[in-house]
């Protein structure tokens, strides 16, 4: 990424100033978000980092007369201050004091412009709120909707539009037709009385059209909008060049190719002729539901629940491509042992980015692998305490001479995506890192475990992963669990295990992950990672099954501190683990397997 | 509770109906509340039961000129077709379709009427928007604020006004002055920008004014309205006969007497010079933000906070009557194994009134025993099954003739309220019953013993409790744990522990019931209820500790199915018990209480 100097920085800004005037106006919002709403945006849509130099995955800047001010959330307070200079920059944080906020209680009445296509139906609608209701010092300040154009005209060095192909992704790996998928949809929105949905998340998109591309790096999709109306015919906006030759939606629907810009000017359209929209109010842009102009509602997305259900196609292909990247994970774990025992002189040359370069160097001898599903985090020693860590020249720990290492690292496979993440002691393992290891594990197991009633929902259960290190005083602070998408995005909606409220009931069929972890700041970080997925079990309750099939370290474990049933669960673990791996890996390779997956 | 004929019935709604053509009204809903929306009314706010003889705790009743449609939760489901006949009465599910949908989908429009001083902001809020925005059939619905006056004019037999008297609750019971209690809670409305609170809420008004009284069965307050000024004036709607003569509220603020009929209009004058009121959106009358016509603010009632978190003195007080509601149990539980072993030929008369009514004589032998704290549920057998059964001449059993017993009962001493809930089994313990007994004292035990960091929310460890069922497919459809007032209601707001979400940080000195149960229908019930203090720990983590002090049956465990960590708090609690009881009881009953509270 791009890193200038405060004085280009300062330059940069004064010129965003001046096209502020020229817009007649007193404050801009420029969010990290893309049309889309996700979590990884490509360059192109890098514009928070091109006139901020901020380059973390969530956040926005108010830039005023005189103030530029950075708006990160828990993970970044730190990275903020090391990339936004303080010269030039104010921070808040996003949660406790959401822009709203700041501009009622700091910001004396003005214009503020941003542009609504950046921006979610939620967030546009709590900042026109809060300009709407309190003027500050008597003056009324007024959210003004701009076009970014004139600002991204002095991105001189703004990087091309992503226009990667969009791909078919066949019927034997997505389980389900395209025509039937439009089917499962319509049906949902004639019965919510809306006329059509608009679809502008890219994992929704390549789910229901049953595509793949690559335009932003991990997620393979691109980047496109959509209108499913209730009839079945779509409204597909997208560049031309990038629809693939092999694209088959099935005969029983139209689909009309329309230019990307032509969105919004649809949705006016429609809504002149009184049809109501279905849009998400997290994920929809506020352009869209503006252009609707009250011919819309606003409802869960039917695609992110639907897709949140796994087909048994897609289990099948999540089962297979974790038995894989169970190899490459055990392959990885003897490596890192072989370097120990039988390289003594190597040993000091092991880093960090060796390390995930070797764990993709085994991926890739994987057959259907495709890329890494998220930048790995490979963190030796106290790297390992910074939750969002990626190794960098300047950062790169030597893993052994620093004893402990984490690694959370996945790939999409043709038929699936995996993340997981392991922990390894090389020397002396201290007391405190086996207390806290062993508690955590714990956590892992005692919420793999659990068994619970429909209806339940991820809120309900985080406390299992947590009650082991709440008994020494512990705890970690980050989500339990996540969704993950079928060959889509590794972190998937609308299901998650946390202490945030999560009102999603889990399902049969859903993935997620399950991944405690412990952090001390300047010593080490520890995290165990498995994906599951939900499984029924007897009486309507539902379970965990494990797909991510890859040992877990037994070395620092204090096995005095296991109850019966959590041994029998790592027992019956590390023998399907065994049975899975064994028959696929080489014979000098199967004693070792044998040795990390003993029975306790 | 007066029970009528159907013919009887049919003459009271005839009349009725006859009074609504009188006030112009094509709808008339009767709310079960009072005007203080609390769980329980007095005889003379029965009015829902008058009219419609259903004599559950919530509820509502909508009569047109053709229906009459009760509308009820899930525990009166089966109560309601028994107390109102199906020739007049439909039924309806009060969550899954409350009366705002009702009203939107299956009335057609017309003018429906309610007394705004019997529904919460909340209920009053829904229903109004529901039938401003949904004209069914063409024709617009109008909700209309009446006076249930003329309706009570027909209730000729209207039990009078309950008038006890309000007493002065002594300081070194409730810990701190009025006047401390109005300035603590004055300053949180500076701080929140309003003028006065409206407070309606019994319970709170006690609290804040040091005051007890019994104008409702089981609850030692009475019904009165307060309004408390930012300076810490306060005009106290109530009738002048139920002031006590002892009643001090400190020197510093002026406490103005007002007649009660004349909230609305106090407001009405006050909102009238712009003062802003705090309102409560689930317990103040819509009437009062009526009246405060747009000066009002909704926010958590800070009274309500407040009280929640008790003092030092109070949580003595608490501790205090505990033991001696623990002397009353051990002797109740002496008093059962007695008559098994003693009197044989006696066994065959004891029956769940007369072991109701022997826990309350043991209790009265307890100094400063007030009165029960709620109606009793003593149910033999089956009756257990039913989660608030009450023991009546027709429905009650003999125990030992059933075999098990579920005794929830509790009291109100003068300073403190208990409520406690024991199951035993009197002859060959079933293997389904001893599953089903270990498995709730797994959960009790788990979720006493649990250690939690500040911030912690009752749904977050709500599965606690639930776990050790739900692995054998099993669960109970009620909360874990309600909070519990000090001599004041039992079911106290705002913290809760239960599967729904509650987003109140559970805090040191709340006190809450830990309360699992399992249900066979047709067979027997099973519920183990202490109440906890919230304590802090080490490292800003909470606890629970123990303020019940009786031992718990266990014939019915099996023993193997405990770790050995469970087993560890059990003893440890029994031996608390021991130490506590011993003292305190009689020579000959020495030995039972070492016997029951044995270590395993």
């Amino acid at each position: 990424m791009e890193i200038i100097s405060t004085i280009k920085r300062i330059e940069r800004i004064a010129k965003i100033r001046l096209e502020m005037t020229h817009l007649n106006l007193d404050a801009l919002i420029i969010p990290r978000f893309d049309a889309h709403m996700g979590e990884y945006i490509s360059e192109y849509d890098a514009r928070l980092h091109w006139a901020t130099g901020f380059s973390g995955s969530a956040g926005a800047c108010v830039i005023t007369a005189d103030k530029a001010v950075m708006f990160v959330d828990g993970r970044y307070t730190v990275q903020v201050q090391k990339e936004c200079s303080p010269d030039i920059f104010e921070y808040r944080h996003l949660h406790d004091e959401f822009l709203d906020k700041w501009l009622s209680a700091e910001f004396v009445g003005g214009r503020v412009g941003l542009d609504p296509m950046f921006f979610s139906v939620d967030w546009y609608e709590k900042i026109n709120l809060s300009l709407a209701k309190k003027p500050l010092g008597g003056q009324l300040s007024e959210l003004v909707c701009i076009s970014y154009a004139p600002i991204d005209a002095l991105w001189l060095d703004r990087p091309t539009e992503p226009m990667s192909l969009a791909e078919a992704y066949p019927t034997q790996l997505a389980g389900r037709k395209v025509e039937d998928k439009i089917s499962d949809i319509t049906s949902i929105l004639k019965a919510n009385n809306v006329d059509y949905l608009v679809e502008t998340q890219q994992d929704n998109i390549a789910w229901l059209l049953n595509i793949r591309g690559s335009d932003i790096k991990f997620n393979p999709f691109i980047n496109s909008f959509l209108i499913l109306h209730k009839n079945g015919d779509i409204d597909w906006f997208v560049n031309q060049q990038q629809i693939g030759n092999d694209l088959d939606f099935g005969s029983k629907n139209n689909v009309r190719i329309c230019k990307k810009d032509q969105l919004i000017s649809e949705v006016e359209r429609l809504s002149g002729s009184s049809k109501i929209a279905m849009l998400d109010e997290k994920f929809s842009p506020s352009a869209v539901k503006l252009a609707a102009n009250g011919h819309s509602k606003i409802q869960n997305n039917p695609i992110t629940l639907l897709k949140a259900e796994k087909n048994t196609t897609e289990l099948s292909g999540f089962r297979d491509c974790h038995i894989k990247d169970g190899v490459a994970w055990f392959r990885f774990g003897n490596w890192l042992v072989d370097q120990i025992q039988n390289n003594p002189d190597k040993k000091d040359e092991i880093t960090e980015i060796e390390a995930q370069e070797k764990i993709q160097y085994f991926r890739e001898q994987q057959k259907s692998f495709v890329y890494d599903s998220f930048n790995p985090i490979s963190a030796a020693g106290s790297n390992g305490a910074m939750c969002h860590y990626k190794a960098s020249k300047s950062s790169n720990l030597n893993l052994f001479n620093h004893n402990s290492f984490l690694l959370d690292s996945g790939a999409h496979y043709e038929n699936g995506t995996t993340d997981a993440t392991r922990s390894y002691v090389f020397g002396d393992v201290s007391k405190k890192y086996r207390q806290a290891y062993t508690s955590v594990l714990v956590g892992f197991i005692e919420l793999a475990r659990l068994k619970f009633p429909k209806g339940t929902q991820g809120h309900q259960i985080d406390g299992f992963a947590r009650a082991r290190l709440w008994q020494d005083g512990m705890d970690y602070d980050h989500g339990t669990g996540h969704g993950v998408g079928h060959f889509l995005s590794v972190h998937e909606f609308p299901q998650r295990i946390g202490k945030q409220i999560n009102e999603v009931d889990l399902k049969a069929g859903m993935v997620l992950s399950i991944e405690p972890g412990f952090y001390e700041a300047g010593e080490f970080g520890i995290r165990i990672e498995n994906l599951f997925e939900v499984v029924s079990m007897d009486n309507g309750f539902l379970g965990f099954r494990s797909l991510t099939m890859a040992p877990i370290s037994m070395k620092p474990v204090d096995l005095d501190e296991l109850t019966f049933s959590q041994k029998e669960w790592l027992n019956s673990y590390h023998l399907a683990v065994q049975n899975t791996l064994l028959p696929l890996i080489m014979s000098d390779e199967k004693e070792e397997l044998l040795r990390q997956t003993m029975a306790i």
